[in-house]
């Protein structure tokens, strides 16, 4: 079967053809590979690898000389969960209504197709690259972060990119992302002294205290939000403590976080205020506090040129301007902005993730035609 | 080898050394049977059954006619734990220092060596029995209630009866106890949401109600104690809450207490009480609340003519009054309370359930001489 690298819905249906789980390339970059390189793209696959992780495949490819404009993605897909729920095989990409169904349907095995044809179908566009990888669903620790580094340690440089994560809410046009906030996670433990409940007195339980540390974290915001950003929250996502047994006291109590917070704030700043509200609480050493690694702070693209340029068109083919958000969760630009602009936008996320993840066929066309419409401008073809 | 009867050290030993570990007899019942039959006691050894519990062997022995002065205990004990940790096997009774070592050498086998002693060296005295199960570390089910169902069911009864677990903490002669506070254990249930912490407007974590729960059940005194109680007290045992990731908003946050009360409440005020707090706290509808099956209200043998017995039989031997008390865990004296009065005095509890338990070799012979007395005077000889 011949694949028309123009036509968005062929493309997207033999990507979702890829059982392209992560870690496993599943054929996937290989397919893209043979769709870009009729194109005049030169292309590579650098394979990254760390201990502990899997193997990764990666892609590179770019047409023309110069600071390249990028589209950004990823091949790799989540589990397809229980199979027998799907009304279709997810790796087959069924239509049935207008809609196209399969595990990546629009995040983001759909965008991809979109960019091919896009770029497909305008030869004369500047330099354009592809920055590929199969590690964004998993630990990201082989994937965008090292292809970048690969690829500027080759001499690439890129003016701006888009990265094709899905933006929408509801329908093709809402919402670009032109920032994201930061994650940061902890745990904090609570110690007592374990014991029998008939003698209370020889324990020390230190559910006594969680109504404060617990108070301490949720009850007071942390900010009321920035010009792009909106206001920082933490939820506490696990409550520990207990011996198994309703006749003991238990001897420690933990409680996790994660914070989303914006650019009012960085990892230690956040650090420091998590710690003084818990001093205030339980004291300062009434408890400790462990850090998990920091997936990376807020940032932004300040809205100007750039998301101007996906903006108009965005509007061109929608009718509607979308709004500059910087809500949702982390992405990949949380390493490509240190590149170059960065600015997201891509399908309609609704079904991303859920059994019976599907696309719009007529959203597939209309992608291509605004990011055909990036392309040109971002390249000042 | 032959065991003197009379001799509490001896007998202890000889019990220490059957591997009686709950629910296993471990030949301490047989051993019973060959000790108190030469004495002139009748001796039976009923097998209680019940589904999902192991079959346990009790026994029941009585000399005389009429309304027995009942001796009363167990045979089986916790496990040893590490026995690398002993000084000496846990099941061998090895001396030292003036202690004899193992596993139940105060909780309570070295009470039952006692209880022997005591009535083989008072050939004479009036109508005892002795009420012995296996099944008093286990689930209870098939040991001392049945036991005094099956006796009674015979045309047993019962004038007082004497338990032997260690009732004091320190010293042979601190405490008689007189009752127990009751015990009642239930779980809170608080319903939320789950979500991605990203997107907290579409979930509802439940942690962010715990606070409240919490303080509703711990910070108010449930009162503040009666004549022969301490005050009531409620522990939370456990707090459980979260998905098990970072990102996720827990669905689901539940709380499990237990209260250990005294006779100003039974099992309904108190669960009517803990639903008023909670009501107050989330709502009536904001929680669900599922108790445990319930294990015994709390009770009192007033202090009066058997309680003098013993304590004026203690203040003979130790030269000191012990204290009536109603403190600690709970004990088969909540069944045996139904039948008659009952009040605990035993050896000091101090090792008892720990790795090294063991007991003074001269406290042995102490409390064979309060137990000699007790018979005496309680059955009227
Ligand atoms: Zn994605
Ligand atoms: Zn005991």
């Amino acid at each position: 079967m011949t694949i028309d690298p123009k036509n968005p819905v062929d493309v997207a249906r033999a990507l979702i053809a890829c059982e392209s789980v992560t870690p496993d390339e599943g054929g996937a970059l290989a397919l893209l590979e043979r769709l870009l390189a009729p194109l005049g793209l030169e292309v590579e696959r650098p394979v990254f690898s760390a201990d502990g992780t899997p193997d990764i495949e990666n892609l590179f490819a770019r047409r023309g000389d110069g600071e390249a404009f990028v589209f950004a993605g990823h091949t790799d897909v989540v589990p397809p969960g229980d199979v027998a729920k799907w009304r279709h095989n997810p790796f087959v990409g069924a239509a049935e209504a207008g809609e196209l169904f399969g595990r990546g349907a629009v995040d983001m095995k759909g965008a991809i197709a979109c960019m091919v044809a896009a770029v497909a179908r305008r030869p004369n566009a500047g330099p354009v690259a592809f920055l590929i990888t199969g590690d964004e669903e998993g630990p990201a620790i082989n994937g965008t972060a090292k292809l970048l580094e690969w690829a500027t340690a080759r001499g690439e440089r890129f003016a701006s990119c888009l990265l094709g994560e899905p933006s929408n809410p509801n329908a093709l046009g809402d919402e670009i992302k032109v920032g994201r906030r930061g994650s940061l996670s902890g745990t904090v433990t609570i110690a007592g002294v374990q014991g029998h409940v008939a003698y209370p007195h020889r324990a020390d339980n230190p559910v006594r205290r969680l109504p404060k540390a617990l108070s301490a974290l949720m009850d007071q915001a942390l900010d009321d939000g920035t010009e792009h950003f909106q206001p920082s929250n933490l939820e506490v996502v696990s409550v520990e403590s207990g011996a198994g047994a309703f006749n003991v006291i238990p001897g420690e109590a933990k409680l996790r976080f994660n914070i989303r917070y914006n650019d009012r704030h960085d990892a230690a700043s956040l650090t420091g205020l998590v710690r003084e509200r818990l001093d205030n609480a339980l004291g300062a050493g009434g408890y400790n506090l462990d850090l998990e690694p920091h997936t990376g702070d807020a940032f932004l693209t300040p809205p100007g040129a750039f998301s101007d340029v996906v903006a108009d068109a965005v509007e061109a083919e929608t009718g509607r301007r979308p709004a500059l958000t910087t809500t949702g969760g982390t992405s990949d630009a949380r390493f490509i902005k240190s590149y170059c602009p960065v600015v997201e936008f891509g399908l309609v996320g609704r079904t991303m993730h859920q059994v019976n993840e599907r696309v719009s066929i007529a959203d597939l066309e209309t992608l291509t035609r605004i990011y055909e419409r990036v392309l040109e401008k971002a390249t000042g073809a």
